[in-house]
């Protein structure tokens, strides 16, 4: 057996990303020890049940005091309130990094409480699925996707050489980014389809003529691949509306324009505009499928699933 | 062997929805002989390669004299001229049908041209995958999915009922509804959902401050899953935006006022109101999976197809 990557891993949060990144360690041999802190003493005992981790405790400060790596997964609206609940505990020399989906606000919340005596490196794995806590997490979530670091300008360049290590042994490329530029990108792939698909579910629950029993039915022509994403989190989807502001107004009066421009040409029954647009998104398909972030299977696989007669 | 439901059927379009009835009705022996037709050369080829029919022919007319069922599946601007090219030469006693995402269009278009010697039944199969062409089908496309009937008032129930126990032993359920209402619910379950994505696809294609290469990394953030609807067949979804051009105006004129609701309590910083919207959409996601029309694995069962470590 291999030297582990760190003595003690605290995991400050065991939703989704936290159990999944503990499952990891354990699977890997990642850290010889592994302690568990949430705020929910519910979330907690099941965490002890699922045996994600070595020790556990509702107290952030004391997870953190021997820790060499401090992974927060939090909804980003509290992150500052951890930053400040750990910063006097933190080991000099420790690792803190988060998961959250937004980079610039987690650093202005985070940065001002950490000592100088660690290394704050903000990170972003790019995966994820619809649900939510400790059970939902799973070995392999991480495997072949992206992992976005954004790292201070005076990041030490050891400390930032062992949290990529780690990224890579759960499966996952390593990305560095500027967090302005990680907050636009992530705005135009994540934040702006997963408000979409909330406002489109909204706006079909809401309708007078069609019922819900109607949309439900026909769901498989279209409607039920934005259910998915409409079923994520809400907190953690309230936080990231409200932390990244700017970038999703503005990736939010881009596509408004462009639906605009589309239903004008509906309208005016432009069928040559139609087409052309509809045309162009295919190639973008493709290369989606070829970089192996998604499946090339029609429909997602989910015919794979089916019983056979 | 129990006898075939029809003696001879006539397939109008052998494309994705027309090459997977072909392989039921083999499958399943539900004709004793079938008659494939396209216009394309090439994809008649194709057809017979794949052995979907009994013959083949690029003439709409030859292939449907015989035939006791005639089931046109072409993008729903086609309807009109396959209507008026088959009128003379189909048989009294015959079953049309069509499998066009829009139904009072696709009824206006073709019944001003059908002969009253025979039984026009419109029907709207809901089922499909981003894949288009005769490769593309398969059996088991229709399984546990809807069928929609909207039956002109004066329709024959013998007729009715055969054409039923069609779409039932390819494993649909089948429900009858006025035309209108189908393409207000269409409209929202399909036409919406599929511009939303088209759109989106779009926008993102365009931006200047994030890369092509970011979006494509990135897009299992949420991105991807819009790729695939956007993938459709463009020559279909030109025809269905200019065939419901009123019912998807309204549906995207829905949308539009519930997005700038959602824009503005993001501008605001309006939590609670994000947070009501984003938890009241999770309850047509569970009802969704409840009635069998989604599969309830993480990520549309993407991580299935994952290489096990």
């Amino acid at each position: 057996m291999t030297t582990p990557l760190f003595d003690t891993i605290a995991l400050i949060g065991i939703g989704l990303i936290g159990s999944s990144i503990a499952r990891e360690i354990r699977h890997k041999h990642l850290a010889r020890r592994v302690v568990v802190s949430t705020r929910s003493e519910e979330t907690l005992r099941r965490a002890a049940e699922l045996r994600l981790g070595d020790a556990y405790t509702t107290s952030a400060a004391e997870a953190v005091h021997e820790a060499d790596l401090v992974i927060v997964s939090v909804p980003v609206g509290a992150s500052g309130a951890v930053a400040a609940a750990i910063a006097g505990a933190l080991k000099p020399g420790a690792i803190v990094t988060d998961v959250g989906s937004t980079k610039a606000s987690v650093i202005a919340q985070m940065q001002p409480h950490l000592p100088a005596h660690v290394h704050f490196i903000p990170g972003h794995p790019i995966a994820g699925t619809e649900y939510s806590g400790p059970d939902a997490g799973f070995i392999g979530l991480f495997r072949s996707r992206w992992c976005i670091l954004t790292p201070l300008p005076d990041t030490d360049e050891a400390a930032k050489a062992q949290l990529r290590r780690f990224w890579e042994a759960l499966g996952s490329n390593v990305d560095e980014m500027d967090p302005g530029h990680h907050d636009k990108v992530l705005a135009i792939v994540s934040h702006l389809p997963h408000i979409i698909a909330y406002n489109i579910v909204g706006t079909a629950d809401d309708l007078e003529t069609v019922t819900e029993s109607d949309v439900i039915k026909y769901s498989a022509s279209g409607f039920r691949d934005f259910t998915r994403l409409a079923a994520s989190d809400p907190t953690m989807w309230r936080d990231i509306c409200l932390h990244n502001k700017e970038a999703i107004l503005e990736m939010l009066a881009r596509f408004s324009e462009d639906l605009a421009y589309l239903q004008r040409a509906i309208r005016w029954s432009d069928g040559d505009k139609l087409f052309d647009l509809f045309t162009r998104t295919r190639a973008i398909r493709r290369s989606i499928v070829e970089a192996g972030q998604d499946t090339a299977a029609p429909d997602f696989g989910r015919h794979a699933n089916d019983p056979v007669e």
